[in-house]
């Protein structure tokens, strides 16, 4: 399935942008995967990139752009006129328009809708409206609605009429309304299997069918779909007209992306997003960022050691052992940050239940402190041949593992509970928490027992 | 959906299993959500755990069970007799069964096999030489299969006689075999809407349908259902009969796992899964196994600076720095791995490239590490009144950054292409060396220009 063997993809793409061959362009895109086309584009300088959308042709375009991870396909739109843009995306799902525009600048967003036909984006800007996590933000707007006072007879005739259209569509149930567009029914698309065809729609339609609205929050959704075992849910706003159904795919897509930002985000990525085929300074100020939160966190930290430089420079085999603390404790506590967070995103835990998690992790704190302060303590006392200097060191370690695995456990709870996004600042709150405490506890012991140590 | 403000649903269920009803206790499961049963089930203890399945009959037992991570649904199984627990998972799906199963220590997952009629047993044994991350491993074992020879008539008489049966399948395909179970084609059911009755099936099937082989590999997998719009693929073994289907849910649900598997793998839970269900001593020697593999390489890091011990004594200051140095590095190289590990996942990046990747990441390490070595350098030189001490300081730290950006990126693909997992051991391998390099470039530096910071 890769091309490994033969000429790296993206300079066959660029050799077939520069001849400008449409049929060859359009065979080579066909028969590489999403993830490799999204590659070849990526590598291209921005000229060819443009050049490739010109080719292409509206529709062959927009199914490249889909094919990208949306950031990509967004900073691929800004390189062309809003009007080259509007034609394209008008061959996108409603979703995907509305998902690449908002990650546009939104003056260029504004631009774009304007060349777009009216009812189109009148459309499109209703679905910006919703927050990327709502019922609203994941929905499709592409689906089959049919009257209720339609006929078995009249809806396999559409069916038959518009066959190539909706085999787009994942047609496993049409959504049943009212004149005025008010939600009344799913209709089965095998039930018609079954059925006679002088019927009336309504008469076999599942009535008041399970729906969200379209304010829903993710979380919800993925719990509904682990309750129920169907395939979509109709999304109705706050009059009760159906606009949109979410779909199983699209959740579990949703909770996929969190999943990935989060993971971006817990290693320091800002926005939990980042392309190498991003512009340079993008990338390295947003990696700036954060770096430069953690250096006044670590400056603060560290400015423990700085009150007891007289200890330190009687002891001065201290400072070999006051990075390793650090370290260890900070090994330790993200563990138990990683379990927190885990068991919140699977409903095990609740944000309030701090003590039960401060129990369960401080147990485990107190064994594995006692192990490692013992091994940590038994290489200070060997290396030194002094007892006590493994004593400070062990017992600093052990008494700071149990706190690093304790905090480590309740921080995500209580971030959770303040609404903030526990990836991402769990960590440097952690770990400035547990070098202060380290460092005072190594080095306060120390102080205390100094006539042994020197 | 949640029942905060009531009672604590898992003190509601073991006052419901101490009175021993069933109907209040079936309804009472009925209405909570699966998240729900995991967190109260997981907080019985054993006695009432084992009474709730004895009480709930196989059926309602297996569903309790498939609410639960897999893990602790195999741990819960242990508790009971092999007996019972084949009683209960004969109710399950095949794959769910085997899953399960593997979970197990491997004599009682035997005795249980023993105690299940032959057939089952035969097929879940099959089932469990997959690897968990192959379209076997992954595949259910619950579809329709229709011979080549009926017709479209005898079909929905099939059909239309097990419907109560098959409403548990997600029926928008039959699969058309050879008599002796060779996939011949698919059937969609919607096209079985418009066809007349008579016809035989072979006719109207669609031939050479895309099918798997039951070794292919998540990430191909992963690739084929991005490549294709269709819900589910045939998988078929190596003699070419069908021996299941892999669902596009179910390759989602995999690459879900495998994600959050990653999470808490890359912040040292090793084999990726910890639940504060699990026994205490379980988790305290899998948490120790990783921070002991941990400490001797901090021990070996930290080491370096023993070699400094007279140059630490004569500009104690340097001692608040080694630790920033250290942890400031390791953030800095931890985005590069983190970005890396995702470009890998998308398949934006083969392990090969590990030019590229050296090439993108070391620009963004020497700006960040400039930007950075300026900032603590100003702070080492102003708090010491000491130039050459923020010289130093910042000249290490920049240095050390750069080294630690570009590593970060590549470690992955290195670690990749030696077919090792980078989630795990991207980390530890990273700190470590940039730990080393960080502490001898600040103190082999202030060696150099002793008499200038003392």
């Amino acid at each position: 399935m890769t091309n490994e063997t033969y000429m790296q993809p993206w300079i066959e793409l660029e050799e077939l942008i520069k001849k400008g061959n449409l049929e060859h362009l359009s065979r080579f895109l066909e028969n590489i995967s999403p993830a490799e086309t999204a590659r070849a584009v990526s590598r291209l300088d921005e000229e060819h990139r443009v050049k490739l959308l010109a080719l292409l042709g509206p529709q062959d375009a927009a199914n490249v752009l889909l094919d990208l991870p949306e950031q990509q396909a967004a900073d691929l739109i800004e390189e062309i006129s809003p009007e080259e843009a509007a034609t394209i995306m008008n061959n996108m799902p409603g979703g995907d328009q509305a998902d690449i525009l908002a990650d546009l600048e939104s003056s260029n967003a504004e631009a774009i809708l304007d060349a777009m036909p009216k009812q189109r984006s009148k459309k499109t800007r209703q679905l910006l409206q919703y927050p990327a996590d709502s019922a609203g933000g994941i929905m499709s707007v592409e689906y089959l609605a049919y009257s209720e006072a339609m006929t078995v007879d009249e809806v396999l005739e559409d069916l038959q009429a518009h066959k190539e259209e909706y085999s787009d569509y994942e047609v496993q149930y049409a959504y049943i309304t009212s004149s005025k567009g008010r939600l009344r029914g799913v209709l089965r698309m095998r039930d018609l299997i079954l059925l006679r065809r002088g019927q009336q729609v309504s008469s076999i339609m599942i009535t008041n069918p399970i729906h969200v609205r379209d304010d829903t929050p993710l979380e919800d959704l993925i719990q509904l779909f682990s309750q129920h075992p169907f395939l979509g849910f109709p999304v109705i706003n706050k009059a009760g007209h159906l606009v949109g159904i979410v779909r199983r795919i699209q959740v579990m897509e949703a909770s996929g992306r969190r999943a990935e930002k989060s993971f971006l985000e817990a290693s320091g990525i800002i926005g939990g997003e980042e392309f190498r085929s991003m512009p340079f300074a993008h990338r390295s100020f947003r990696r700036l960022s954060w770096l430069s939160i953690n250096i006044v966190l670590n400056v603060i930290a560290a400015s423990v050691i700085a009150f007891y430089q007289e200890t330190l420079a009687m002891v001065i085999a201290l400072a070999v052992f006051l990075p390793i603390i650090s370290d260890m404790s900070g090994c330790s506590g993200n563990q138990s940050v990683a379990v927190s967070i885990r068991e919140l995103t699977l409903g095990l835990i609740k944000p309030y239940e701090v003590a039960r998690v401060l129990l369960k992790e401080t147990g485990i704190g107190v064994v594995n402190g006692l192990i490692l302060g013992m091994l940590l303590g038994a290489v200070a006392a060997f290396w030194q041949n002094n007892f006590y200097l493994g004593l400070v060191v062990g017992g600093a370690l052990a008494t700071n593992t149990v706190v690093a695995v304790s905090l480590g456990g309740a921080i995500p709870l209580i971030l959770k509970w303040a609404r903030m996004d526990p990836a991402l600042a769990s960590s440097p709150i952690l770990t400035t928490v547990t070098d202060m405490c380290g460092f005072f506890l190594a080095l306060s012991l120390a102080t205390a027992c100094l006539p042994l140590l020197s």
